[in-house]
């Protein structure tokens, strides 16, 4: 799925401060945009229409809230005040989240399942470049738990029962996809060292502009995929 | 604690179905209070001064939900429709959440302190009726997981800052208490089989009046306790 780097950095921080620095962004981004996406998964719950679903959708939000706890635990560990390096993104995803803010529940899993799944898949393409541990973390952190199957069926059931319902969440779908390119450019403009992650530093390879594409076009594709498995059109 | 009733059924319902209706309405009821009580502790963790505090706030409401479903898995083995035994409880809880919504982010500690400390005690004093392997399920549902060394603390340097905090929220504690007495009130009216389980069946010893007496007597002991760790009267 993604490009090896064969300079990826150890585990150990002690000669690269910048690279330290780059995994605390990081951490902290992937942090905050989970104990967002519990905060607005618990309040999607209020929107379920039975006890089941409102249970599958708060047990999305508990898992979310799982790894945010891993992911502070593993910040404390490299030094850094972990709530600080989660504060700095907060604007971030309330601007996206303002944006989205589900109409129903339907919007709601889509927004879940379309917007948490183009997150994982941007997070996992970044931690191929990283240590193992880091890695490591990162990949479990963006494990969904069985949320698929379960927002899948949902959302195919209403629209088998209301085909109009089809195009309104394929245009839902595009715009969270739009909105999240929009903060992930902002956080990439404004974070030097975390896109030096991606595009390498003085001593450490990075991807050049045509590896940065394809990467774009493996994020575009993956999007389209789960769209489809919603039978919505991307 | 509680007083020991020597005639406590076993673990096996077959023969004895007024029983087994009781502890599937017991399940039902404690599991619909904690995904309520989840739901509330995230929605309060909007109110949170700080990250950390927000974190804290929502890993109460994490434990609440992993709860919900030890709970939930339960009234399946059991034969029970889980979602419907939660559900012919959720209007009790919406009417208590409604009366006690917390006008600040203080207020939602109290009451997550004072209100689910009372509720805890009370099915605990349930337990002791009932066959162990549903008295166990009940206590571990109940373990609040560090949640008051965080609520004492916040509470206790809020009121040191702000010495007429503690007058209001005196008040609220006591309005808490009353509010979940009249629900519970509610509870035992309309609730034929969960009542028989204090007071007794046909083949199965239950509380006299005095021991019912002492046993409320119990209760507003520990929320007493519990006002005065926070520093306020009861």
């Amino acid at each position: 799925m993604t490009e090896s780097v064969a300079g990826a950095p150890s585990g150990t921080f002690g000669d690269d401060p910048e690279y330290r620095s780059a995994v605390i962004e990081l951490l902290g981004v992937i942090a905050c945009g989970e104990l967002m996406a519990f905060e607005r998964l618990s309040d999607d719950a209020r929107l379920a229409p039975t006890m089941e679903d409102k249970i599958e959708i708060s047990s999305m939000a508990a898992t979310e809230f799982s790894h945010v706890l891993a992911l502070r635990d593993r910040l404390v560990e490299l030094g850094a005040d972990p709530y600080a390096s989660m504060a700095e993104f907060d604007q971030t995803f309330d601007n996206f989240h303002d944006h989205t803010a589900p109409a129903d529940w339907y919007e709601g899993l889509v927004k879940a399942y379309v917007g948490d799944g183009l997150a994982a898949d941007f997070y996992r393409e970044i931690a191929a470049y990283l240590d193992p541990e880091t890695r490591d973390l990162i990949v479990a952190s963006l494990e969904d738990s069985g949320r698929s199957e379960f927002v899948v069926d949902r959302v195919r059931r209403a629209i088998d029962a209301d085909p109009r319902l089809g195009g309104r969440l394929a245009l839902w779908g595009r715009r969270i996809m739009g909105e999240a390119l929009t903060q992930a450019q902002r956080i990439a403009a404004e974070r030097d060292a975390l896109t030096a992650l991606l595009t390498g530093g003085v001593d450490r390879p990075g991807l050049d502009l045509a590896a940065l594409g394809r990467m774009f076009t493996r994020l575009t594709e993956r999007h389209t995929e789960r769209m489809a498995e919603l039978g919505l059109d991307a």
